[in-house]
């Protein structure tokens, strides 16, 4: 046994979270290294969802709208200390990219700018979503570097970008962004800052209330295992509400939703921008996918992350005389949950991962991510995957097979 | 025991959908007459949540993305026939209300018109988004008089009315439009027509495709028993797809989803009225109530439903003496698949009835709305209602109830 399979039994016996491991559905030996696309099914997520089917469907009928009302809002409650807000600032709701649009149509308009800077590497619904936006204003979507520094974005803003949008965690590379110095450098130029949390939710720390975030949007399938394609949040800061108005204006979002008045009006809070009737079943995975992650608490979460992260660098970086680079950032504090490493075989290592029962992620053209999942990766997995990816390289058992694209977010 | 309790004995005894009813969790004795709301939960459906998140979720987690990515128009698909789409034409996906805004926004923008026409009965939340959306374009929402005439609509446009917007069935009267003839009058003007079918699907024949209907939306989660807030849907006649532009460029509406391309580009298809990714579990039931609603069969269920208000409408004809008024027209053609009646006291009446076990829905100011689901309500139930109504009425017992006001449809 090597020195780092060692240090990795040793670091699971040690894990104060290695019991919640056992809280999930997990009757595989696959090392799921996907996390970060999609979590695995927390056992509270598999008994709520038949509780809300079979009790509260089945049985209150329409009556259960009495408390589905509104789950948007009071989930997003539950939501919000996960990423440094206040109560009454979060609403689960809608798709990340609606959430996305809604927030950003609203802030372009009321900044009374026409442009919005975002950087290349940013998930294209959301730069598809904000170039659209932009070009609607009259303006244009400006795209600065992949992961870019406060330094390189200073040098895009001027008087006509009213809106900067930024993924925290970069979903290619894993480099994780500093919230607090580019929100203010974007302050600095008269732009509202909206943060897509997708892959930093339930992974790393996000203050979104200490950087004086306006906005933010994320999704609750990955770290928050939630289930596929579960409901989104959206966050907007508190002295926001009343100065944004967005564009869908469904019966959710009325002040006085059952008024059914003849005018639309915003109501003064968060509940502004939902739009329709939450989809209650998927709802039930998102709240116990927060309660999850509330429960372990985000500091032992982080902290379990960074050392899995860490190790598995480590033992990446005697791969390079392979032909693997490693893309995320090194330092600890400037990563999220997964490490990206490029290699010109990408695709077919990918593929004899899979084959071995090693789950990465592939992102054409040359990238594979791996994703540490902390409520139930363990740091023996991470090494198995390390180790498992040695000797596909050195097997070069990879080269026969076939080099096609593929890959699901 | 009165004739018209024989006769229901008698029409369940002979009711060719009588079986469909064990195909529901029914473990109570209520009168539920509130599907057009929130519809009982199939069986099936039940199961088929429990496979994909104790099965699909659990066990294939990403890699299920390979069938469920393209769940939204596959299952759009099997919709089609129900509301005389053809294939390619119809996709599950978000809440009617954005839908509506998606469809809405594009076919406003095509028509190169700026106002909007609905009437002042539809839905509200129709009415806000349509409101909204006119105004941004520079135009107004015009109202036309509830439930209107191909007359009274004919009136209302001109050259600047670029789209009509209308309940198929409306959710306060329970009128149902001519689709074919207000379709054909609105195209003479120039404009295009948009069908809300919410309390049409699975309940009446909707005939888009020979309407030669531009455009429709509608929700799951009433006759077709899909699940509280389960995903709407959303019908694009074929031609019409590369000439709508929709808002909400996400990556699901692209044209080459994973090729991540820097441009957004539109799917030549209806997947570009398509955004982010669907909820699965909540698709599950879409799919379970589509199959059920297919299995019985359209024309057995508008039967059904079309004897159900008629024997409804025959009880309560003779309580006009209690102040009790049909709003729902009587000819069988010319309504959907709930009744509803007008009463000064109408909450505290709608109160009573649910203590008595009887489960209408209250619309303010002063109707009740009754639904009858023909895949599980019977006739014996019809009557049933229709006598604890006629005693709260007789007895008054209602008089004392509190009249405040609550609703959700």
């Amino acid at each position: 046994m090597d020195s780092l399979t060692k240090r990795a039994i040793d670091l699971d016996l040690s894990d104060p979270l290695a019991s919640y491991r056992d809280r999930f559905i997990i009757e595989d030996d696959l090392v799921y290294l996907d996390g970060n696309s999609l979590g695995r099914v927390p056992i509270d997520a598999m008994e709520r969802i038949r509780d809300v089917v079979e009790d509260q469907w089945a049985h209150e009928l329409v009556l259960g709208w009495d408390h589905w009302l509104h789950s948007g809002t009071r989930i997003g409650d539950l939501l919000a200390p996960l990423i440094g807000a206040s109560k009454g600032e979060v609403a689960i709701c809608d798709q990340t990219s609606i959430n996305l649009f809604k927030l950003a149509s609203a802030s372009l308009e009321a900044s009374g700018r026409t442009n919005i800077v975002t950087d290349v590497g940013n998930f294209p619904s959301d730069r598809y979503v904000l170039e659209s936006i932009a070009t609607a204003a009259g303006g244009r979507l400006i795209l600065a570097a992949e992961d870019p520094t406060a330094r390189e974005l200073a040098a895009l803003l001027d008087d006509d970008v009213g809106l900067v949008s930024l993924s925290h965690v970069a979903y290619r590379s894993g480099a994780m962004a500093d919230g607090a110095e580019i929100t203010k450098l974007v302050h600095g130029h008269g732009a509202l800052m909206l943060w897509d949390l997708a892959h930093s939710v339930g992974s790393v720390h996000v203050h979104l209330g200490e950087w004086e975030a306006d906005l933010a949007v994320g999704c609750t399938y990955k770290y928050l295992n939630a289930g596929p394609g579960a409901p989104g949040f959206l966050y907007v800061r508190r002295d926001l509400h009343e100065k944004l108005e967005q564009p869908i204006t469904g019966w959710f979002g009325h002040a006085d939703q059952f008024g059914f008045t003849e005018k639309w009006e915003a109501a003064r809070d968060v509940r502004r921008f939902l739009v329709g009737t939450p989809p209650i079943v998927s709802m039930a995975g998102v709240e116990v996918g927060i309660a999850l992650t509330t429960e372990a608490g985000i500091d032992a979460l982080r902290t379990k992350s960074t050392m899995l992260t860490a190790l598995f660098i480590e033992a990446a970086k005697s791969l390079s005389s392979h032909g693997i680079e490693i893309v995320t950032p090194l330092g600890p504090s400037q990563r999220g949950s997964h490490v990206t490493i490029r290699h010109d075989s990408a695709f077919q290592i990918a593929t004899a991962l899979r084959k071995r029962g090693v789950i990465p992620d592939f992102r054409a053209p040359d990238l594979i991510r791996f994703g540490f999942a902390p409520l139930y990766t363990t740091f023996a997995e991470t090494i198995r995957a390390a180790e498992i990816l040695r000797e596909i390289l050195e097997l070069r058992t990879y080269d026969a097979l076939p080099a096609t694209r593929k890959g699901v977010t």
